[in-house]
């Protein structure tokens, strides 16, 4: 019985697989502790029926028998915890979680009942962990008005009709979900701060985020408010926003201190300055540094941070200018400011150089900034990859991003890179992403989206899980693994392991990107962004396709290390997903399978279109075995996949046949 | 002086050309009349300053030295006036304005008023008119949420937040404008019928309604409602709205009887049914003849009509299937209806197959149906002609369409083909018109599209009227006629009469229809409807371009008379403005000029750019002359216009470029 609104914690009944004691004794610490030991009893108890007497104490007692949460802080030892580590040991007679803080323990707590769920207890386990990623961000993009921005699962959790409105019990089921997964800081509004939401930093709308404040803190997340740079002028009544203006400066630090009234744990603030019409320092010729170190002095004496987005480019291009590439604009913007930047100033850069693509090269900024602390950016929620009608497994996509060799120095690659930031060398300091939730029942739109959301808390928390492992993890906590329902677990993750590729092939070929509908980002329109303002262009002719990214062309790979320039200067060995994203191509240019460019566009398509009809057949074969429920609402999505798969291939299958008047090789039906 | 708001009812102060008497008789008869002679004296007043003394009598006095205005409705006589036909004399000591009707009354005193503002009264004068279609409508598509679908001059005068809202004053003006060329019958709802305005059948709208109604009717203009066909499910709550479904038709013989009891001299209602999404007959298979007979026998006693719109074609069309032609849909649904329909059902056509574009032939069913009543429909509203934002001279579209000869027996041209209607010939009642005004000041957003709508007006009453004469007329009476207002009108004239030209040359090439922007249609996006659902191709490739709709094709051509059959079936003696319409052809096709379909393109495209500027420098000559605010918001529409005229050039020059490798013989730049 798989109940869609507990996604992976369904916590069903299961039997004990050691001696289980009724008494915990929970170390007095914060509130988060509380909430662990809270946590721990309602979670035995449903998976247990058992009823826990929790008992607070200050030191650990000596009794046995027990289930102890313990801290063990002590600097300088040996088995010393890392921050928001967590140690489980099962002992005969004892049951200890020990953590280094709060939020360690939290996590153990979730990791415990875990274990017990899939029946992986056993006498002496030893299990010991950290997150890799010091910060695990999710970001709403919710407007006030009740909206999400390329949102697919119903409305906001929080807000409506441009004020807060939430369900207290939905959100703590939310902080849970995320808890669970590790997630520890969560932006609440969209970067495009508009509207209403301008108001969020006054007095009214700040009492509100309070109270969801006092709810994610309890589990360990803390907020961060998403500003508009032009605040000063729009909300403050000043004659600017001037980051260089003292006025300016002076409104800010008064606004921060009000802020932090409200929510004095607030990690910060989340700003998208000059960047597809939000202002920004550029309007008063200032860089990005003096922009972000305005507001980092602001919240500096209340702990807070800047959290910077780097998505900064010129979106009134002209499509005739060829000089212009908007891959380049993050780095040009921001790698000359390597350096500048105060120290509570994170930058949060998007994982590649244009926008979430189904399949782009990896930023050249990672592994190239080493004086400035920074983050990646992902997308859960699948603005460009089938809005969760489709379905497109990202830890697929997130393995290879983590996988990419930076080739800056040893262990360059983005996983070796996590860790906290030290001057002098390029540390990831984690992640952020825009989250795939609204008010659906299922919270995500299409069931198996959850995975998504599970898999992006999971490989954060810890890079060396693979998509595979992730998605068995998820299959088995949602699915089970009791009879039929282990079936059902199989081919969930079969199917999510399939997703990304087939999603992939039936899009865009060989990352040349955006041949989409333009503004939804759903479905094929393979010359809509042709000659926009936007700067993503293809150019097709009837010869050849796509950009040269090379030192001939807009010396876009200049901006990578020496090595990962040599790779993609030459389309030889260029690696062939991102072929079209370097290279202008002729249609007749043979790959590596010894085909024709063109032959493989062609290909790619049928096989896209053909794996997603695959993977509708399998979950049919789950018909009998799941709730009626559960199986109509992913069935009706795939049935919507297989309409959207089907004009991805034959709209471009025939837009190259028409420029080129080549068919297909194997005779399939291209429509002309 | 140019007042915008008053359009071409300028009225400047002139001195009378003739001995001007300070009496003015009038015939009683009814509101109209009362209103005719309200509008004379007015127009005196600010015509000359002459407040004239209005008494009204029963029989015609035999004094001189007075206007009188008069009927003459004696059956039998020479001199009989026709429907709303009138004649104005100027004697020595005497004026007279003579009609047949209280319309042709207003009409005349119109007509009278522009003579004087013109300088044209003089002795002896003696005209004599009477519109040449019978119907000349207005339809509103004005939304009750105060939006107007395809408007493009401001909110709609009528409504605003789900209800009516309007200024007595306006709506008197406007009823005004369009009294003074002729216009009689005015639908004032959108007809797409949603939301609030399904209610507008209810008393309580009705009430409202009715007030409007009662503006109008002083000015000879009777309301149309446009009507939901579904009204009876979704409003009267039956379980059907089948029209052979006796409680259906019982529910709209009711329901007329309260609409008429609001407004007794309703002209009926406009329906819009089983297009784009509306409901219909189909849905309870049915055909258009017995929906159209079913309310038309519920308005039938009260002496009302139902205009019903052949606007019916598949709007969910596969773009693979190329066996299905959108532009045979309204043929092929009706022309197999002909002489099925009642009395008062009239059917209203849209003038060319497809959808108001700037070049497409005109429909073959004008000509085919002998057995129906029928009317044209036109757009004033610019939709695919550029918003109002680029200057399109509408009357230059609409000559060609009045000189269209359908070739079904003697003068068969569409202009010969307009008159009352008799059976068993083709007769086209006159006209409907989707307007183009909103709550703007001026109007119509761009203060010379005042034009189109005072054309439209003018061409239908008389079909004879060039676009040129019709262009002077405007131009003369909105910049009026003395020292420097005769240069500004001469070269709004002159503005006018290349408008139209230039705005096709940078369009979709040679009536091919549909390179525009989805959904919005203003600006170039050339394979902007190529996979959509809307049934509107080119299917342009490497070699050639166009649906081929011959006999070998889709077999349109089929659809005209034996005459107009052979010259579309032939690209050699084809219209070559209609050419791409008709014909798949290779860009090397050989035109009459000489020169390649390619070369022609890029040529017209070239010149379509370079005519827009050099309109733009015309206006400018004007800066000195005219009023600051008429120059600067005219230039700034022309300079909107060359941005969007900029893009069409090079977008399409570009697309052709690439799909072809041909660039231009005359070595203009094509941006690759």
């Amino acid at each position: 019985m798989l109940k869609e609104y507990d996604c992976w914690l369904q916590y069903r009944k299961v039997t004990a697989q050691v001696n289980f004691p009724k008494t915990v004794f929970v170390q007095k610490r914060g509130e988060v502790t509380d909430n662990a030991a809270r946590e721990f009893a309602a979670g035995i108890e449903r998976l247990l029926g058992l009823k826990l007497a929790v008992k607070q104490i200050k030191t650990p007692p000596t009794n046995d028998n027990a289930v102890f949460l313990l801290f063990d802080d002590k600097e300088g030892k040996n088995e010393k915890l890392k921050t928001e580590g967590f140690k489980i040991n099962i002992l005969q007679n004892k049951i200890l979680i020990t953590a280094a803080d709060e939020n360690g323990l939290l996590y153990g707590v979730y990791r415990f009942l875990s274990l017990l769920a899939n029946g992986e207890l056993k006498y002496d386990l030893e299990i010991s962990e950290s997150p890799v990623s010091p910060l695990r961000i999710i970001n709403h993009w919710d407007n006030f008005d009740g909206t999400i921005e390329r949102g697919y699962a119903g409305n906001s959790l929080f807000y409506k009709n441009g004020n807060f409105n939430f369900d207290i019990k939905r959100i703590e089921d939310y902080a849970r979900l995320l808890a669970s997964v590790g997630i520890n800081r969560i932006s609440i509004n969209n970067v495009n701060v508009r509207d209403k939401a301008k108001l969020l930093i006054t007095k009214e709308y700040l009492s509100e985020a309070a109270k969801l404040a006092a709810i994610f803190r309890r589990f360990g997340i803390r907020l961060l408010l998403s500003i508009n740079f032009g605040a000063p002028w729009s909300l403050g009544k000043l004659p600017t926003s001037d980051p260089l203006d003292a006025s300016v400066a002076a409104w800010w630090k008064e606004r921060a201190a009000l802020i932090y009234k409200y929510i004095p744990d607030l990690a910060g603030f989340l700003v998208k300055a000059d960047s597809e019409g939000e202002p920004g320092p550029f309007q008063y010729n200032r860089t990005h540094a003096d922009g972000a170190n305005m507001l980092a002095k602001a919240v500096k004496p209340f702990g807070g941070e800047i959290i910077w987005r780097c998505f900064v480019y010129n979106c009134q291009q002209d499509w005739r200018d060829k000089s212009f590439d908007r891959a380049r604009a993050s780095y040009d913007h921001f790698k000359p400011l390597d350096g500048s930047f105060d120290d509570n100033v994170i930058l949060q850069i998007k994982f590649g150089p244009y926008d979430f693509q189904v399949r782009e090269p990896v930023s050249p900024l990672f592994g190239a900034l080493t004086k400035t602390r920074h983050i990646m950016e992902l997308q859960i929620t699948q603005e460009y990859t089938g809005h969760q009608i489709d379905l497109c497994y990202l830890p697929s996509v997130w393995q290879d991003i983590l996988e990419f060799d930076t080739s800056h120095g040893q262990n360059s690659k983005i996983m070796d890179l996590i860790k906290p930031y030290k001057e002098g060398s390029s540390y990831i300091e984690g992640f952020a992403a825009v989250v795939n939730v609204g008010l659906d029942n299922n919270w995500t739109g299409h069931t198996l989206a959850q995975a998504n959301l599970y898999g992006y808390g999971r490989i954060i928390w810890n890079p060396c899980l693979t998509a595979k492992e992730i998605a068995k993890e998820w299959s088995v906590l949602s699915f089970g693994k009791e009879n039929t329902e282990q079936k059902a677990a199989q081919i969930a993750e079969d199917i999510l392991l399939k997703s990304y590729r087939a999603y992939e092939k039936y899009n865009a070929p060989f990352g040349v990107c955006f041949m989409v509908t333009p503004n939804s980002h759903y479905g094929p329109n393979i010359e809509g962004y042709e000659f926009s303002r936007w700067g993503t262009y293809h150019r097709a002719d009837a010869k050849e396709i796509g950009i040269d990214r090379t030192k001939k062309g807009t010396g876009y790979t200049g901006q990578y290390s020496p090595n990962n320039e040599s790779i993609y200067e030459d389309p030889a060995v260029c690696p062939e997903n991102q072929l079209l994203f370097f290279h202008r191509l002729k249609y007749d240019f043979i790959m590596k399978n010894g085909k024709t460019l063109l032959q493989n566009i062609y290909d790619n398509h049928f096989e896209g279109y053909d794996e997603a009809v695959s993977m509708t057949e399998e979950w049919k074969s789950l018909s009998k075995i799941l709730e009626k429920d559960v199986y109509k609402s992913v069935l009706s999505r795939f049935e919507r996949q297989l309409v959207n798969a089907r004009e991805w291939r034959d709209q471009i299958n025939t837009y190259f046949f028409r420029r080129t008047g080549i068919g297909d090789k194997n005779g399939r039906k291209i429509f002309d």
